[in-house]
């Protein structure tokens, strides 16, 4: 693994285990590699903590594109939400702590128009099948998702919370 | 009407038309008494913001009342619970800019107890008619209310996305 990719990988873990206020130090040891290796490649902290983000959203994007071919796209479609919302609360609680707020940097831009294209073809899939509703826009089913979001991270929500939410979206018998 | 009566009237009205910040004199001028008329019955605008947010929850509570004898039990939920997101949501904006914030006054707290008895009646009725999931501890189904607000308070959310998440309370068909 190039050293770049080793530091992210160990900034992953570092932040998993010990909040996001670790140290550089701390995560090139993890890396195995000097801390002016780290600062070679992420002059700022902030540089890190973005290519942390895009990664974990990389992975999101695997995810999707593994469900695409899925023979049950509804439950592909509804199952990846969930995970989009489960890790999206993660990403957003590090992003928070660490003041990154709204701003996306550019490692995190690319991933993120990847997962929206990736959402995209999932929802088609899903609608074409007659399972999930046609008539959100894309404002709405966005708001729906945020809904799943806050959901999961109400102080009595949670996953089953998050999911029933999403589960509105599925066409309603008639 | 009393005067007390009358001035939370009033209040509503000027609140709705003029925003939070509307004077206390003004709010006399439209309830037809004078400043030292409100003063007696509200020594602060917390206590008539208090009056304010009580009477719109009793109004809630009423609808509630009028929905339990509905022989679409399911239905008489929902869009209860949609009222009460939309609703909340004012009275919630209300609360925040006038720095009530999560601090509620004797005057919401009863009609706020009367409102959690109807929750549970309309509730307990739409589960019995079969239409409702059973398996949301109360926790978990305030998450998803709490989930409706924020996807009709969300920029690119509104109504409809309120009632798909709220649809998620629906039974799934097996």
């Amino acid at each position: 693994m190039a050293n770049r990719a080793r530091i992210v990988a160990a900034a992953r873990r570092a932040f998993d285990a010990a909040g996001p206020l670790v140290s550089l130090d701390a995560i090139a040891r993890e890396a195995g590699v000097g801390p002016g290796t780290v600062h070679r490649h992420f002059p700022t902290k902030a540089a890190l903590v973005d290519a942390v983000l895009g990664a974990a959203v990389a992975d999101i994007v695997a995810d999707a594109g593994a469900q695409r071919g899925s023979d049950e796209p509804v439950e592909a479609l509804l199952s990846f939400l969930e995970e989009l919302v489960v890790s999206g609360a993660a990403a957003h609680d590090l992003a928070d702590r660490l003041g990154a707020g709204g701003d996306v940097g550019p490692a995190v831009a690319q991933p993120l128009a990847e997962l929206k294209e990736e959402l995209r073809a999932l929802l088609e899939r899903a609608q074409r099948a007659g399972g999930v509703r046609t008539d959100l826009d894309e404002g709405a089913l966005a708001a729906v998702v945020a809904a799943g979001h806050a959901a999961y991270v109400h102080p009595t929500g949670g996953r089953l919370a998050a999911r029933v939410v999403l589960d509105g979206l599925r066409v309603r018998p008639s």
